[in-house]
Formats: C-alpha cells, structure tokens, sequence
C-alpha cells in the first residue's frame, strides 16, 4: 500500500470515528427513535420488529480495501410476537431503555453492571429479562449494530486494564496529566477513552505489548525515553480503551504502532486483533481496527536470530488448532510473509515467550533486540 | 483488641519493615554471606548444606497475639551431596546468584524473567538448570526464607495491576505525582511500591475493592473526594504491590482499610489474606500482614438488608468445599461473626457479586450502600 492510499484510508477512518463529532444526545436521540419505530408499529396495529444485520462469521467479510473486517449484508428482523423472538426482542429494549438512561445521567456501567440493571422479573411471570450476562452483552452488540454507535458511546464500558508512559499530555476530567512524570506506574488506562484531549504529543511511535512485566521492564530502562516513543501495554487481549486509545493516537497524531507479544498463535492474534479487528465484534471492526499497525516480535526469525531455540515450548493440541485456523483467515491467507511464520512455527512444533529474552541479559530486549528491529524495520504486516 | 494494642502491634510491624532502613547492598551482603557459607563447608570438605525452614501447612501457625500467619519453627537442612536435594541446592544457588546481579546493577526482574535466566544448560550435560518456573519461583521463597529480605527487596517483582485515585501526592522515582489530578484513569500501581516517598496524605480511609469495574463507578461519582477516601483496586487476587502500598499507607499514615468484595468464598478470602497473610507465602506474612484491615462488604446480612436475593448465584460445588475450608482455618474458627456469615452462605447455597448492587440504581453502591455502611460502621474483623 502506498503512503498515498495509507493517508486516504485513515481519512476515511478518521471521518466515521470523529467527523461530525458525536454528542451523548446524538446517541440517545438514536436510541429514542428505536423506541418510536416501535410505537410506530404498534399503532399502526403491526408486530413491532427490529431489524439488524445477521452477525457470526457466515456474514462476516474481509474488506481487502480498507483491509478491515466488517458485517456482510445479510439482515435479520425480530418480531415481538413470535416466540423465538420475543425474549431477545425484550432484551434489546430493556438494555436500549438502560442506555438512554445511563446518557441522560451522564454515567457509565460496566457490562457486568447492565446485566443486574436488566435483570429483573417480568411482573405477574417468573421469568427474568436476563438470567445471563451473555444475554445482556448480546443485546449490547445489537444495539451496536441498530445504532451503529460503539459500547463506549452508548456508555457502557469494557474492563480497564492497563499501563501508558512517554512524552504525552493529556487532559481528562478536567485533570492535565503527564505521561512522562507518572513514577514507576505510568497512567492507568481507563476502560473508555472517548474524552481524553492530547495537548502535547512529542514521540515517534507506539510500542504496545501484551505483557506488563514487559512494559515494566521498558519502563525500567526509560525506554521511552530514550527511543523518544510511547510504551503502552494490557494484561493478555487488548482491551477496548486501549483499542481505541492506540487508533486514536493512530488517526489524530500519525504515530506508527509497533506490537510485541509472544511468539505463539495467540499472541499473533493480539496483533491481528488490533490490526483487522476481531470477528466477535466484527460489526465494530470498521470503527476499531488501525490497519497500519505492524508485527514487531517475537517472529520465528527471530528465534533463529536471537539464538531462543533452548527455550522452545512444545505447541500443545489447541496451540496447533488455533495455527491452523489462522492460517486459513483470509486476511492472513494471502500474506506470504505470515504463511511464513505460519509454516515456520509449525515446523518448529514449538512456541517461544517475549521474556526468554530475559536469558540473554536482564536490558537485551531494549538496549538490543527492540532497537536492532526497529532500525533494520524488521517489521511484518 | 484496644486502641493501644493496635497501636503497639504497629509498631512491631513498623520496626520489622522500616527500621533500620534496608538498603540494596545490605540485601546483596546477605546474599554474599549465603555463598560464603557455602564456600566454607567445601573448604572444610564438608557436604555443602542451605539450612531454610520448612514450608506447607505443616509448619504455618496462627500467631494469635500478632494476629498473623508465620512459619513454626521446623527446619530442614538441603545437602549439595544428596540425590534429593542437588538439584534444588543449585536452583537456590543459581537464583541467588542471579537476585545479586540485579541487586549490582539496579534493576528489576519478574518472576518469568529470573526463570529465562536460570533456564540454562548445565555444560556437558543435558540437564537444565530449572525446566519449568514453578521450580525458580519455589528457588525465590526458599530465598526469601534464608534472607529474610521480601522477593521485592530481592528485585523480584510480582505482576502489576491495579488502580488507585485519592487526595495523595507521592515521589515516585524522581516524579511528583497526585493521585487526585489523574483524570478517569488514576495511577498505575507498579509491581514494586518500596521506594515510594508519601510527600502529602489527605484522606480518611481507604477504600480496597476487588474489582476494576467497581473502581471505575466510584471514581466517576468522585468518592473519594466526597468521602475524603483514597479508592484503591485490583483486578481478582491482590498483588503484592498493592498489599504492600496499602500496608505502608496502613503504617506510615494510620490510615484504616476497608475492603469491598463479592459475597463468596474467594472475595472473603480476598479479605483474609491481606489481613492475615496467605498460606502459601506464610513466611512473608508478618511482613505483609496488616492485621487491623476490616471487610465491609459484602456480607449474608447485606444480602438480606439490601434485598439482593433475588440475584443469588448457586454455590458451586468448589464453591461449598473452599467454604467448608476457610470455616477450619484457625483465624476464622473462632471468629464467631464470621462463622455466622459462613453459615448463612451455606444456608442460602448461594452467593452474591458487588454489582448485584447497580440492580438497585448505578450509584446506589456510592450515594447509599457505603455511606450507610461506613456511618453505621458495619464492619467483619
């Protein structure tokens, strides 16, 4: 892809995310005319419905321009009166109901939090609107879809997980915070980051990795300080503040993002994951995936390069299941240089961790292997 | 317990922490005389031997007067001469040569790190050093038992995680940082809190909280400031980092800790290692330990008295035998508020999750359940 496409797709990105800015009332005006649809059909003496676009992978598609997944076209109603339909059809009205709520206080819930709002008895019945949280995160992936407003914008939050640290000033909740002056903790990453302002950016790229003993390790080192960039890092997936976070960086400050993660299928999914966006949440990929985001480490190159084959972990039964599934993603299908890494590990029979850099000395991974990578731009795409 | 037994127990507690003041190079000397010791016996021509206490339920006693979990004192004697013991006598050696390295250039190490570096071939063999990390991190504990220094003054850190937010202003390796200006993010609590300086304390209490999620809804209803409360939390099991900056804020500013977990068996036990110290690191307790932590919810009673009922979630069958196991231990057995609670659980075979609360509104837990629950001091020791 040329520089030149690179800049048009994030325009288009950049447009959806931010352009016209969206305000909480947009999101519950959206959330009101669902409920007037439904009044529609009623006094027009019709079974009220719902409809919304068919999810699952049979109507999941790899969108090879803006190189995101996204929903086919493939649509689905949900009737009121129809016995398959009519608990998943109250559902989504209790939870839209919840929603607009939680934007006029101008609060925000965990999932968790949404289930036990949704969760009460039908009057007269012994039946609950939800006995599942799995029913309630469902309903909130609908209302996505209906509305097309991510969770975050609907107020409702994912888990908060993780570390930043660099030369970035930020302003959030009234508070001026400095990434570069936050001690040995770094800031918290917050669950949603709709709201945070950037006064100062001053780095040259992102280094995002999956482990926080890692980052600590960086951090340790002032990596970040003296590779002038940004370390930021979850605990195993990354969660969607730190999604949004790394595109947000992405789209209004053009800082490249470099991933490390394990050298194993599921740490090859991380970064795949952040790249393309994931197919549980395909619906959001569109609004969530930062296709410029490049593979740094750990590859089945560097294994042989950095001497890490003592430190081989044998590929279990679901390590190689989970290859050979990736394998076959279509968005890897086609990638010569990850079929490589593919075949490579497959051969290996064996995985390896971020940390079995540690063997080579305590600083190897950033006084060496991360500069070396970077300065070679050793990276995968 | 009076008001002047608590106070002398601190100070018990304080003088074993912090005074004298440990330095690195008292920790590496410690480390130094392990190695002469050895040294000495093969320069007698005798069997090299590590004396260190034993460890398991075997040798954990209930100091009832400091209200800690310690070790008793059985010891063992590990021989480098014997088929049994030469593998474990070098991984202690091996990890103590690698805690001094670290010690000499001022750097950090997790746990998963140690384990890459002690993970070598012994030369003309096939034998590893250590194959797996349960056998370094073991290596580390027998360490600690033979120093009497803590896996962090060792420069070993556990995980991080975890949140905390609250009118204090600290020095956190040459930053001044304040934890009330941290926007909706808060700070990150690192692995490794020993070097923290409080520069201002303005707070009341701390709020301890077993879930991120929870956090989130306090801090966004700012409770901390309108408690005058420093809010505080993990995700699942309380790392080391945050026993230990609750313990020193517990020590060095008198601060009273409450903590809020799930009514079930593991938010229970939650509470009772911070308070108590935890089986598996009994050797550490005392210096962990903070004796005059409280449980403020949730409790059975809380369950009746704030109608939650109707979320109750069955026991488990590993639900019912962790509860069968916690009413033995010594600490609770004679406890008789808590065996009350332990019953109740297992007359309602159900248990119960803090967010069972939002079904009662999304502040409820903020404007109404903790208030009422600080004012009426409604506390579990």
């Amino acid at each position: 892809m040329s520089n030149n496409e690179k800049q048009q797709q994030l325009q288009e990105i950049k447009k959806k995310v931010d352009s016209p800015k969206i305000s909480s009332s947009d999101v519950k005006q959206e959330l009101i005319n669902l409920g007037k649809s439904i009044i529609k059909d009623i006094n027009k003496g019709e079974n009220p419905k719902i409809e919304l676009s068919v999810r699952g992978l049979s109507n999941v598609i790899y969108n090879t321009k803006s190189k995101t997944l996204s929903l086919g076209e493939k649509t689905a109603q949900r009737f009121f009166f129809n016995v398959a339909h009519a608990k998943k059809f109250l559902q989504t009205i209790e939870v839209a109901s919840i929603c607009k709520n939680l934007l006029e206080v101008q609060k925000h819930a965990s999932l968790r939090d949404v289930f036990y709002m949704a969760k009460r008895t039908i009057p007269n019945t012994k039946i609950n609107v939800v006995d599942d949280q799995k029913e309630s995160d469902k309903a909130i992936e609908d209302l996505e879809i209906i509305t097309e407003f991510s969770r975050e914008q609907l107020h409702v939050n994912a888990n908060k997980m993780g570390s930043v640290a660099g030369k970035v000033v930020i302003e959030d909740s009234g508070d001026i915070i400095d990434w570069s002056k936050l001690g040995s903790g770094g800031w918290s990453i917050p669950s949603n980051v709709e709201n945070i302002k950037f006064k100062k950016v001053d780095a040259k790229y992102i280094m995002y990795m999956e482990k926080a003993a890692v980052w600590e390790r960086l951090h340790e080192d002032r990596f970040w300080e003296k590779q002038n960039c940004l370390i930021m890092s979850s605990q195993g997936q990354t969660t969607r503040g730190i999604r949004r976070l790394l595109q947000r960086l992405s789209i209004e400050h053009h800082l490249p993002i470099y991933v490390l993660a394990d050298c194993d299928p599921w740490g090859w999914y991380i970064y795949s994951v952040i790249k393309y966006g994931s197919i549980s949440l395909a619906h959001m990929a569109e609004e969530m995936a930062i296709p410029s985001v490049r593979f740094l480490g750990v590859t089945c190159d560097d294994i042989v390069n950095y001497d890490l084959k003592r430190h081989f972990i044998k590929l279990t039964d679901q390590d190689i299941a989970r290859l050979k599934q990736m394998q076959q993603y279509e968005w890897f299908e086609k990638n010569k240089l990850w079929q490589r890494q593919f075949k490579m590990m497959k051969e290996f029979g064996a995985k390896v961790e971020i940390q079995a850099l540690s063997s080579r000395g305590i600083s190897f991974i950033s006084e060496k292997y991360l500069p070396e990578k970077i300065k070679k731009t050793e990276f995968l795409d």
